[in-house]
């Protein structure tokens, strides 16, 4: 396994944020597909393949569900600006998944699709460094350099405050990477803690106020490389977190599956139709589960996908 | 791999917080060792040796931290009731970092070590439950079941509130396994936003205040396996959160290098004695680095991490 990389980021000197900017304009389509594979999405005749080949194995379901994501890849890179694998989906699968969570990195990069690792680290200072040269920077070994997964994006959790942020920054600002960090999350029970009044203001307004402090200082062409999260459950909220984070490109989880409406996206986007990047998962990879799309048949379970993908965009263009 | 293991917390019906607990008492020694190998500890003849064995690679890499701890194990499992590694120091190795994790947790569980893996996962229910499954549960694949990581805690992040939380405490309930949730992490920083004062109180003591009720429900024999993490350097706030949560596990990060002293830790344990577990890393298996351990010379780094270990053991006994 040669890992020495080369830092394909750096191209023109330009920061990853700029390319997502950029290829968002380009295909005019402001979404993110989730490779968040359950074993449950891929259609049988995958899986039997792959258990055939491995066995009722952790290789044999890491396979299935490396062959699934090929296969929506395949029928989707061309429409699509990033991906989002989300790494638990792998990492239940133990090393295979891990494995097949990097080849899912790797295709999707050999594709020119940015991909944001959805891996959610976050710790003390010394840890996240570890974490962000993992992710998003390389390892010395001896006197080589390797990236471990070399995603292009990783998200981070704010919980232990700036000196488990800064790492991660400092590694984006080396290798033109970058983060998105969460402020208010897209699930039920995210107000447990994060809408807790802290002198009359939510605590996710104050993490959101320190994002666009980090952001401001560390800043691609016209948004910044440090991002947010914010689910699209939270319209309210969105809006209120789009004003204090002008220049913070904002990942939207929690459209489609989780109950995210195109109309409740407006807020996110500021006035230049930008600032945003929403995030289907569920609803795209298994979209052949669907109804709407059961003509497809599992068979064809990739296409089922491509057309849920342009819905999708087609959707969320309407509301501009 | 055959990784269809079976559940050996389960033997004698006890839930492995209750083993945690009966090996702290056994030992007297309310300690953890973690396994957090920066490469940088790693001396310089095992280092050699494994990158002329497999070169200036990742492997290579892998294969020293690994090697190094598999000696630090060696010399010290007999004093010690638990080990935690952190996963980061792995993870930036990419897959063969991985690897070396899942190495030493296996190899920590054979020598009967309890092992919290530090992988500070949380995120909304479905992918919480994903990572559950991966390192405290079992995937079903097929007709089988296998144990990605199968560390015997973890430990968990809060920001994302009870549904993040929930499903590690159901995989615990049916593997009698446990979780640390973290509370007031030990960092510089960790008040930016754990300190916010809520309706008068700290955001950490309404964060205990859930994991008390989160674990009055989920209790073993003295103790819950839902535990929570309090850092050494925040003494004052350490004795608040001890009473909070009284039927609660402090895993206690912090002490030695970081700063916390023995001195410092008494709030943490409860009047008999137990109810806290007090993490040392870099002051163990790099303890040859110091003045203290040099003696040993760097060839038997694993015996002045052995001396350390029955150091740090006197250290805390001190404080009763």
């Amino acid at each position: 396994m040669d890992r020495n990389c080369q830092n394909n980021n750096k191209i023109g000197g330009s920061f990853v944020i700029n390319q997502l900017v950029n290829k968002i304009k380009k295909l005019n389509a402001p979404v993110v597909v989730g490779l968040d594979p359950m074993l449950s999405y891929v259609p049988e005749h995958i899986v039997k393949k792959s258990l055939s080949e491995y066995g009722e194995t952790l290789e044999g379901a890491a396979d299935a569900i490396w062959q699934f994501n090929k296969q929506i890849i395949d029928k989707t890179w061309d429409l699509i600006p990033a991906v989002k694998p989300q790494i638990a989906m792998y990492e239940q699968f133990g090393i295979p998944g891990m494995i097949a969570y990097k080849k899912t990195v790797d295709y999707c990069k050999s594709k020119g699709l940015v991909v944001i690792g959805d891996v959610k680290r976050g710790d003390i200072g010394s840890t996240s460094a570890a974490y962000a040269v993992g992710h998003l920077g390389k390892v010395q070994v001896g006197s080589k350099t390797f990236a471990g997964f070399d995603e292009d994006f990783a998200t981070v959790n704010p919980y232990l405050g700036s000196d488990g942020i800064e790492p991660f920054i400092k590694v984006c600002k080396e290798e033109n990477k970058g983060i998105f960090v969460l402020v208010k999350t897209s699930n039920p029970s995210s107000g447990e803690f994060q809408d807790q009044l802290v002198n009359g203001k939510p605590l996710y307004e104050l993490v959101g106020e320190k994002v666009a402090q980090w952001g401001a200082e560390h800043m691609g062409e016209s948004y910044s490389y440090v991002g947010c999260v914010v689910g699209a459950t939270y319209p309210e909220m969105g809006k209120v977190l789009r004003k204090v984070m002008p220049k913070t490109y904002i990942l939207v989880p929690g459209y489609g599956a989780q109950g995210g409406t195109a109309d409740s996206l407006r807020p996110y986007f500021n006035e230049d139709g930008l600032g945003a990047i929403v995030n289907s998962s569920r609803g795209i990879i298994a979209a052949y589960k669907q109804e709407k799309y059961a003509k497809f048949g599992s068979e064809n379970f990739a296409d089922a996908s491509r057309a849920a993908v342009i819905d999708m965009i087609e959707d969320i263009r309407s509301i501009f």
